[in-house]
């Protein structure tokens, strides 16, 4: 198979963000030429020029591409041939940037790839969307736990009905860094994810809760109905949340649960969710991301291992496979998973079809939508001594 | 060391409930008899008479101190010489009988071991509460998974300050034998624990959410301030909850949940708990006791294992021990450290001595008053859409 | 069910070591009790008289019945009304000890369980299987791993056939506790089982390669032919070998491996088979025993857990359980298994019946007689360059 | 920095192999350009012209340097300008083709990474290894578990003296997928895999335990002296060995074992290793790679997480982490790591200076002629009833 079908060439991809320092312009950069259906060839690295030049051959981005703004690339971008132009931003900047930087290369008629939460507030996001329908865009948002194999696997069995009706899902996020006040200690990564000007209303929630929730959402499709949520900040004088709980109504009755932590010492990125239908139950943890537990009552419990030669994986597990079991695959390829979905998108896009985007294997702008508004929602019940609000977005994923 | 010092003797051992189909009253003679402190001379094994005699043999009771009641029993030990008599009443019936024969078997001047939830309601826990405190007796709950040598050895790391000031702890026991309707089926289990005339108000968080939050209690010593509780009912037909989140307020700030299942498919008895404190996190699991995960930001995850000699383990986790490390202790040793500690007071009141009731390391009938307190809450809490009502229990241990 | 039918009593046990210090007596204490099956009435429990009455109220035994001998205790003992005497004699003494106690014991009329290895050679193993041959005793040995429900689980799957061939095993005994010269250090335990005097012509593979060469004889059933073995004494001035690997090659034409360390920092009795059929493949460990690995290509990895109500147990397996899944059992329970299928055994011959000796559920005799032979043959190998050496003993199972 | 320093530019990259149906070409193609310092420009991609031809679009390689032959390739290239020809040339042909492509390439300037085991024979590799030395050409064998962080994190913690000195090493790689004869049911990987003429003198033992062995002694450096091994072959009609144990003998007194199985029901690539040395000792496994247990007597099981910020990690260790902790990295990312090992000498034989070719991070020349030598002495053991035959070859790092 060519790459990139029906386009039959590497897309061409620009990182805004990810200068030296960041950590998640360089997953962005691997994960999206992972499969060698992308080149990085321009970027916008950072707010500072001088930094945005010098950040530029650590990725191979040549010199003349390597801009000072977005601005100024989007603009360059366009005025190269069709042939050498970018065909996606990637956006991996602190969260308060995304929207401009997205709004814009959307308007441009480049495709993006956005670091979540979406945005900076639910208006942004509510508007964003409405540019990505106006415009035809593919937009994918990098909730990257979707694209692990297993959690794919999770989500059609549960789609075809395998594990029953779904009563409940716990979800849990839990994580250490943020124990003592790290952002004081000029810790870039700490300093903007605490700030509320760089991050926006949530702390914990924004970072690693829309996270769990959005997992739970992907793997099962269960529609939200209600959120009561109590968030603590437990570091003294940080400014978000760095701590909390949420509990979640369904439409169908179901329970759910998501807790986020960035206090708990040692723990790492330890996203676990666990589902439990009428006819079974799945446990997953992305620390361990090549098996999920299956169970089901009068059986022995069956360790689901990541297989695409198994015959017990179905098409969207098998899907994501790209190495056999046994030999492990982990994060960048999950990352990669959730690129080379919106590159099927791009590249169709490309070739003039129009495509879908609401219902897809990638996350994307309803999700991100959605996203913001648990977000919102659940700052809004905290501060309302966890009442239940409503947790129903028109433009969520149904 | 002779046994049961100063009264060296083994301790004379009645048990009410236990008849034939009986989980646990077989796991109450294993457990209180494991150290060769007790011998089981007397019971009323069942309210059938017939099977409350068939069942006897099968413990090795005499034919003549098998009686068909509690009140026969009671009775009849009284009549027997001191040398003779029983020491203590072990109660292992449906919830509902635990406090008349509680109460009677105190007042008979018993001491007295009792399943959980301790009674029926917390009007009947808090008057159990005023005949143990009038008759000076010696009155074990049990809580019995705070017998477990890691969950002592965790108690005292969090006592001493080891874990710095405890911000959160998540606890969740998930079971799922009660998936289906097997109260329809004429199980026996299934059958009280459903009945709520049997059982009390609540299901799954009366038999299990209230070991979830004893044992948070046990480990933490933080004190609760409020609850807000969902408690749910997903098997169509069932009078009780077999599902439920409760997220507790202590008054210290921390913040608590508790998260109770009968529904989860192929889970057996995963009783689960993370602890975060400024210096350090644990988390015990009872499906594999014998070692616990103890965290501090920048180092290696420690797994601490239950070994008596380790320099790592303190007196309370050393004490509750009796093999060296990699020989697992499991289910019946810590059932059998409840009563241990139990018997080291009775041995105290049989010598004379007046006992501490309060702050015992088993699991008493203070902390009976506050499970049932607690249970109470929490259905009160979901009965108005998971409101905060108040938790705090004078009786509570602080 | 009565006790001990058709006996219908209670056995009286008796202990010949196990004084002050033990390990070992103990937990032979503890397990004959477990089921309330036995009592312990009398005891020998120290060569040092002072120390054998001081440790008689530990055991509760009374202080006419606390002998300062074996022999003095089996003269005493046969004086005693056939209703007060002891039914059988547990023997919890270095290795030195066991035939003279063992023989005795049995030419009184008692029945006998002994610690492993059964004697100090293998002239004393064949001689001791004459006696017990010709007294129609009892005699169980302790290999008490042999005794975990899913130990018994493997053997009966096995036995039916379920894993087709078996083509190999692995096993592995893993410790650490020698690490150091702790046999200078005064520490008993360490003193005898290094001494070759006491302990017999070998250390680590007395001690513990027997417990995992016997395991996969109890599992698979495989008849061994020839042993190549190559022992190693890692600890300067150690006496006996503290490391070594058997293979082993199996009449039906698989291999099997066998690794014994007390050298493994931190290693705590890390006893693990792996078994591969040609239907299936095991894995178990002795740390973690209350699940079995279970695999066949092709589908998702089992876990069976200990389960006596599933229906993937079959009868042995379900019969060495004691309580429903999910709530695990240990050490104390699989020992307290080999007591109770010895317990079937000792109540039918006081019941006048003749009794199976080879082909009995506990370890036997015959076991004894091959696990002295195995260790005879390792230290013989290893002394010959790790030659090919026979390890067909026409007493084994078959 | 500027990616291949001195270089300043990307490498370039040929493969040889890797046409439709195979598995290991696409590994090297990701492997070799994940962080973006290589691109894949040509391939000789299958022995087959059509194949070759019709497998280049999946790569990307443009169809003019999509060569039907490996001759043609290193022809066409060298008359390109320097600036646009190949750097490298990675081989992922069945063993047998190995060396001549290997041997070509050196010998027209390229720089090499190739499968292992390195060639058909001992006499193939050592020849190999004069050509390499006698171009000065960079040669990487793709021993790629020695990519993973915590492999390389346990090799500089042995070559520090943390673990002191090494006494034991046990390593195993256990397979299941070669249970059935797959090679008669025309699989590829099975055919040649099982195949004399095509896989060299062993199957299990050349294929998996090559890597078993290999680990071990990249790990810890021992030096080895001796081996005896049993070789065996289970499935029928196998013309190669499909299971084996080799015992080694290392120089310094350390005994070790190597195990390997392909016949194994439901294993992955379960590699393993445990390393025991007097002050600590090490387990790691290669499904479950981000995590080492670490061991030393008296205290907690210390679990090593893959952590490049975290203290306990050294500079190797460190080196080869991509991702902060918790966010696992996997079997491409090791894979990469060799690559970039490799890279950084080419970057440095590109800008003419002359490169170490023996003690290297990355696995090399040496190393492959101690792996065929392993191989030929394990099958020359195991034909003469696993005698000790010598296992110091010359050519071994030291």
């Amino acid at each position: 198979m060519a790459l990139n079908e029906p386009l039959n060439r590497k897309l061409r991809m620009a990182l805004v963000g990810g200068g030296q320092g960041s950590f998640i312009g360089r997953v962005h950069s691997i994960a999206a030429c992972l499969d060698n259906r992308a080149t990085l060839v321009a970027g916008a690295l950072s707010s500072n020029p001088e930094r945005a030049k010098a950040s530029a051959p650590d990725y191979g981005i040549a010199e003349d591409r390597a801009y000072t703004s977005y601005q100024e690339m989007l603009e360059a971008e366009l005025k190269l041939p069709e042939g050498e132009r970018i065909d996606f931003v990637s956006i991996a900047t602190p969260n308060h940037v995304h929207f401009e930087v997205a709004d814009a290369a959307i308007k441009a008629g480049f495709n993006v790839v956005c670091d979540k939460p979406m945005t900076f507030d639910l208006a942004q996001a509510e508007q964003l969307l409405e540019t990505v329908q106006a415009n035809d865009a593919v937009f994918a948002l990098s909730h990257n736990y979707t694209g692990y194999p297993l959690v794919r696997q999770a989500r059609e069995m549960i789609a075809s009905g395998e594990l029953g009706e779904i009563n409940a899902v716990r979800a849990q996020y839990i994580q250490g860094w943020l124990r003592t006040s790290l952002e004081e200690e000029d810790q870039k990564q700490a300093a903007w994810r605490t700030d509320p000007s760089k991050s926006g209303a949530a702390g914990a929630f924004g970072d690693i809760a829309t996270h769990a929730y959005n997992l739970g959402r992907y793997m099962t499709g269960l529609f939200p109905d209600q959120v009561s949520c109590s968030l603590k900040t437990f570091v003294e004088g940080r400014k978000l949340d760095d701590y909390g709980t949420a509990v979640i109504r369904y439409e169908n009755g179901a329970l759910g649960t998501v807790t986020a932590s960035q206090i708990s010492h040692g723990r790492e990125n330890d996203l676990e969710i666990e589902i439990d239908g009428t006819k079974g139950s799945l446990r997953w943890r992305q620390e361990n991301p090549n098996e999920m537990i299956y169970r089901q009552n009068g059986k022995a419990h069956q360790i689901l291992t990541r297989d695409p030669n198994a015959p017990f994986m179905n098409s969207m597990g098998a899907a994501a496979c790209r190495l056999p079991s046994g030999h492990p695959e982990a994060f960048f390829e999950a990352f990669a998973n959730v690129y080379a979905s919106a590159f099927d998108a791009m590249a169709e896009r490309a070739a003039g079809k129009s495509v879908e985007k609401k219902d897809t294997v990638y996350t994307n702008c309803y999700d991100g939508v959605e996203g913001m508004y648990f977000i919102q929602q659940c700052v809004a019940s905290s501060g309302e001594n966890a009442a239940w609000v409503p947790l129903k977005h028109e433009a969520a994923r149904r």
